[in-house]
């Protein structure tokens, strides 16, 4: 398969340096020294158990004219999607499909600005990636990845995930990619986005009455956004999920938590955000989100005043 | 007059000691050590340009059996209120006047349990002070007292708003105290909220774009629940107002934002959570003050855990 995969951050390295193994496969990013990089050393993978390899994909700068592709991943952080898609449009073909295993939801609505709705694919991953001081990527986790289309069944999912899974990166294809979307979400708006807020391992949500309480708030909300979205949750199933992620691993560090405190800009937008646009969407409000957006923002303008 | 004052705190101690120049005045504390330092020492006030004064009201402990009074003030904490009357019963007759100067709304509630509404008036001021580490009290500002019943017209207000001035409180009687009260939380369900939750001083609300936000929405949601409780504020005068306040004194830090520097336990509950409660009596929701509960009972639990 014919594909690129945009940004070469870590899970866009992760991905691309993998796919390479039995695909053609460019890595385009915004930066001409990154792309150069890769060109000169290609993608070296750091696995947990130590062992590493380099994969070679090929590399392009952002801006640059392409030849249409048949698939488009993009792994650029959220709020470059829009911008980065409208600078590599030589890449989408009438066949072209698009798919983004960015964090959070509604990224849909994105992606079918530049193709039909039918060619775009959505989707989870669990696996996680950093990038070492070396340059280098750590693969910090594993397991399964699942795509498919916002419509329904797609012949192109099931395609793409066999492709992806020949190239040892398990995924399946699933009829039902909204509500693994929503999922994961649940989890990502109620911890990442508190514990940005107290800026304390996950643990914490469980362990402060009042912080639990806000959770509930938080799922809650959640839970009737998705059901209004043709997305059905119990929520009382979905609060046990959550209390067992935080007690399950207790010092756990959230994105948000982790980038508040490196004084970096945070996801907030397309996690705690997205419940905020497809209520928006929906006619609804989503008042306890939309506070979470703003005090997480609030908190990045903390750190920018007092760094 | 004949007047209790329940709490020897820094407030209830400059008003005792500035009542008993010309009143019959008795201060009484929950705790009886404190009691038996004011009627040992009696009651140091230190005004800001350094000079000091003792004076002598006497002096108490909860629990003891008390003659009835015509005034009782109360400046104990406002969790306290219920147990505090409870067990001062005694100083209340069928004639007795309940008036508290505490921070926050909704007291007249609480109060009426103990005496008919008739007899409670409420208020606000404009003096602030604090306990020095040798017990004496500096009286960091002052300012008017405004006081009225929470019915409206009230000769009693009226006479004690005299008996207050004649001792140097300079005191006002309005016809119209619930607006005054109203008034007073616009600025502390907002600014003494937000900077407790980002621990930052006043100026921070106003110079983060998404703390300004996150503002908006606090005084909007209590202006709705003012007018429900018949109370009609003008939004963008508020607004305004707190707007000055935070660029008027952008060093300055609320009493929850100080409360939490210190890890104490803060007054959230009668501050934000007035306006949650009046809200449920009037059958509204105030989604984000009750978050803004939550998050300030988090960041007292997150305290008690780091420290």
């Amino acid at each position: 398969m014919n594909i690129a995969v945009l940004g070469a951050g870590a899970m866009g390295s992760l991905f691309a340096g993998n796919l390479s193994r039995c695909h053609d496969v460019l890595l385009v990013d915004r930066f001409p020294e990154v792309a150069a990089a890769v060109a000169k050393n290609g993608v070296t993978l750091v696995e947990q158990d130590g062992t590493s390899a380099v994969h070679r994909p090929r590399a392009a700068a952002i801006g640059e004219t392409f030849e249409p592709v048949e698939l488009v991943l993009v792994f650029v952080k959220a709020m470059g999607t829009v911008d980065t898609l409208t600078r590599c449009r030589s890449l989408i073909g009438k066949d072209t499909l698009v798919l983004t295993l960015q964090n959070g939801g509604g990224h849909e609505d994105i992606l079918s600005q530049f193709v039909p709705m039918e060619h775009v694919l959505i989707g989870t991953t669990q696996h996680n990636a950093s990038i070492r001081e070396d340059g280098t990527i750590f693969h910090g986790g594993s397991g399964v990845t699942v795509i498919g289309s916002p419509l329904g069944h797609s012949e192109e999912a099931v395609r793409v995930a066999q492709a992806f899974t020949q190239a040892g990166l398990m995924t399946e294809a699933t009829d039902n990619v909204r509500r693994i979307v929503w999922q994961k979400l649940m989890t990502n708006v109620s911890l990442s986005a508190l514990t940005g807020v107290f800026q304390m391992p996950m643990g914490f949500v469980t362990q402060s009455a009042s912080c639990w309480a806000l959770c509930e708030k938080l799922v809650a909300e959640a839970v009737e956004v998705a059901r209004a979205d043709g997305v059905e949750f119990d929520l009382e199933e979905k609060l046990a999920e959550v209390r067992a992620v935080s007690e399950g691993g207790p010092q756990g560090i959230t994105s948000i938590c982790a980038d508040l405190m490196h004084g970096r800009m945070t996801e907030v937008d397309t996690i705690s955000g997205s419940v905020v646009r497809a209520a928006r969407r929906l006619n609804m409000n989503a008042p306890c989100h939309e506070m979470m957006v703003l005090l997480i923002h609030a908190m990045e303008d903390k750190n920018a005043q007092t760094k």
